[in-house]
C-alpha cells in the first residue's frame, strides 16, 4: 500500500490516555488537530471551533452547521451510534452533493446494547430483581413463589422496533433460544432468522409478542411512536424494553400500561429527559427497571472508538468499504 | 405400535391440576397409584409406603431403601435433576444387577439453569444490580461510573466446573458471544466448542477464567471442592457462580475471596444450608448476589416433568432410548 497524502483530522472527542495514545500513534502520518473545547456531550457541539474549517476529516461530535460550512471537509465520523442532529435531509443531501462521507459508530455500541437487552430479558425471566429485593430486605427464601413465575425465553416471541446493527446482534444472541423474532423496519428487505414487519402490519404483530424491544432512533417519524394506542395492542403480560431513544415513547402512556398490568414489566435505558430527574415517576412505577443510558457502555469504549476510526481511515484512504457509513 | 402390557406406576410427586390431568390421561392404559403421602421435598422420602412394593415403575422421590427392597420394580424416575440419595455404588449396582432402570429429569431443568447462569453473568456485566440500587435509593444517574465498568462477555473466558446437561445447554447459549469455554469433567470425552479439562489441569486453567461456573453435583468427591486453595488460583476480579450444590463450596473461603476483592462478584443459587438462614453472612457479603434455589424454576415445571416421564415411558415400553437415564 502506497502512503496516502497526509490529511488533517480535527477531533473534539475526549478519550482515555490509552486510547489517545493509540489515536496519536495511528495518525503519525497525518496531522491531528485537537479542538479547543472537547465536546462535553454527544448532544452538544461546544463552543465555535475555527480550526474545524481547515480539516479534511472530523472525528467527534461536531456542530452540524460548521460541517456544512466547510467546503474542504470530506468525511465526518461521529463517536456515537445515534446521529439525530445529522439525520436531516439538508445535512445528508449536502454531503452527498459534495461527495463527502458521514459515518457513525454503531459497530462499537451494537454488541453492548444487544447484551444489555438480553440481560434485562433474562433478569426478568429469572426473577433477579425480585430476589435482589428479598436479599436487600428480610432475607426471605421465596423458593416457591419465584420458581412459579420464572420463565424461559425458549420458544417465546420477540418484536424488535427498528432493525439495524443492534437488532442484528440481538438476533444473533437470541438464536440459541429458538425464539420467534419479528422486526419492524422501514425497508422491507428480508433478513435471515427474522420476520420483517411493515408499519401497517404492526397492530397485527404486537399481540403476539412476549417481548417488545424498542431500538428506534430519534427522528421526525419516530417521536412518541410507542403510544397508548400501540401499547393497548400488546399481549397482556408482555415485557417492554427501550435502548433506542426516550423521545420515541409516550412515557405517561407507558406508566399507565405498567400500572394497569397490561405490561408485566419494563426495562428502560433511555428517557425523554436525561438525566432522568429524581422525581420522575418512572423511577417508582411498579416493575419499571431503569438503567442510566448505559446500554452502550463498555469499559474499553474509547479504545474501540479509536480502532473503529482508524480502520475506517484506512478504508477511506484506500477507497475500501467503510463500516457504519450513513452517507 | 401394539398396546403394551398394563404397568403399575406409583407416584409420590404432587403436581398442579393441569399436569396431573395430563399424567392421568397419559396413563389411561396403565394403573396409576398415588402415594398416601406426597413427597414434601426432593430430599425426603416421606412416610412408609407399602404400595410402592407393588409397582413396576416409580415416579417422584421414593425412599432408596424401599426401591432396593422391591424385587418387582423395573424403573425409577426421580422428578429432579440431582439424585444424591441414589448416587451410591450400592444403589446403582443393585439396579444394574436386576436390569432395572434409573433416570432423572436433567432435561427439564437444564435450560432454566443455563439461562439463570447467563442472566447472572449478563446482569453483572451490564451493572444491573448497581443500577437497581441507584433506583431504590436517591434516583442517581450514574452514567459515567456505570459505563466505565460495564463489560462485554464477548471474547472473555469461562470455566465450567462439571459438564452435563446444564453445561451443554450453557455452551449453546454462550456460542454467539465467542467466549473461550473450558469445562472440568471426570470423563475426558471431547465435546464440540469446549476444552475439556482434567482435575490435574485445573490449577493451570483457573487463572485464565473471567467467569467460573460451578455446576458440580453433591457427592463424596465434590464436598467443598471450591476451597480456599482453588479460589486463590482464580484470576483477580473473576466472577463466580453456583447453580450446582451448596455443599461443593467452602462458603467461609468464598466470603473471604469476595471481601478481599480476589473475586469481583458471586451469583449464588445454592447454599450449604437451605433455606439460607436470614443471619447467614452470604446475604450481606459485598457483591454476593443470592437467588433462592430458583435456577431450575420454570412456570411450566410440572407439565414439563409429566411430558418427560410420559416420553420416557413410551421409550421404556418399546425398548427405545430413554432421556436422562443414569442406570
Amino acid at each position: 500500500m502506497t502512503p496516502s497524502k497526509p490529511l488533517t483530522i480535527w477531533c473534539n472527542a475526549k478519550f482515555t490516555d490509552r486510547a489517545t495514545q493509540r489515536l496519536v500513534a495511528g495518525l503519525a502520518a497525518h496531522q491531528l488537530v485537537w479542538a479547543a473545547h472537547a465536546s462535553p456531550s454527544v448532544l452538544d457541539g461546544g463552543a465555535p471551533e475555527p480550526a474545524l474549517a481547515g480539516a479534511d476529516i472530523v472525528l467527534g461530535q461536531p456542530d452540524p452547521a460548521a460541517c456544512l460550512a466547510s467546503a474542504r471537509l470530506r468525511w465526518v465520523e461521529v463517536t456515537s451510534a445515534g446521529y439525530t442532529r445529522y439525520d436531516t435531509p439538508q445535512f445528508q443531501e449536502a454531503f452527498r452533493a459534495r461527495g463527502a462521507a458521514f459515518s457513525c459508530m454503531s459497530g462499537v455500541f451494537a454488541d453492548p446494547c444487544a447484551q444489555h437487552v438480553l440481560a434485562l430479558m433474562l433478569a426478568l425471566g429469572r426473577q433477579l430483581y425480585a430476589s435482589h429485593l428479598d436479599q436487600l430486605g428480610a432475607h426471605g427464601w421465596a423458593y416457591g413463589p419465584r420458581r412459579a413465575v420464572s420463565r424461559l425465553l425458549t420458544g417465546q416471541t420477540v418484536l424488535l422496533l427498528g432493525y439495524g446493527a443492534i437488532g442484528r446482534r440481538l438476533t444473533e444472541l437470541l438464536t440459541p433460544f429458538g425464539m420467534k423474532i419479528y422486526a419492524l423496519r422501514r425497508r422491507a428487505r428480508s433478513e435471515s432468522g427474522v420476520h420483517i414487519v411493515a408499519e401497517e402490519q404492526l397492530t397485527a404483530v404486537l399481540p403476539l409478542a412476549d417481548h417488545v424491544v424498542n431500538i428506534l432512533p430519534d427522528n421526525a417519524s419516530t417521536q412518541r411512536f410507542v403510544n397508548a394506542r400501540r401499547l393497548a395492542c400488546c399481549k397482556p403480560g408482555a415485557r417492554f424494553y427501550n435502548v433506542g431513544r426516550g423521545t420515541t415513547v409516550d412515557e405517561p402512556a407507558l406508566i399507565e400500561a405498567l400500572r394497569s398490568g397490561r405490561l408485566d414489566a419494563a426495562g428502560l435505558d433511555v428517557f425523554e429527559t436525561e438525566p432522568l430527574p429524581p422525581d420522575n415517576p418512572l423511577w417508582t412505577t411498579p416493575n419499571c427497571f431503569c438503567t442510566p443510558h448505559t446500554a452502550g457502555g463498555r469499559h474499553d469504549q474509547d479504545e474501540a472508538i479509536v480502532a473503529h476510526f482508524l480502520a475506517n481511515l484506512t478504508a477511506f484512504s484506500t477507497g475500501g468499504k467503510m463500516t457504519d457509513r450513513v452517507v
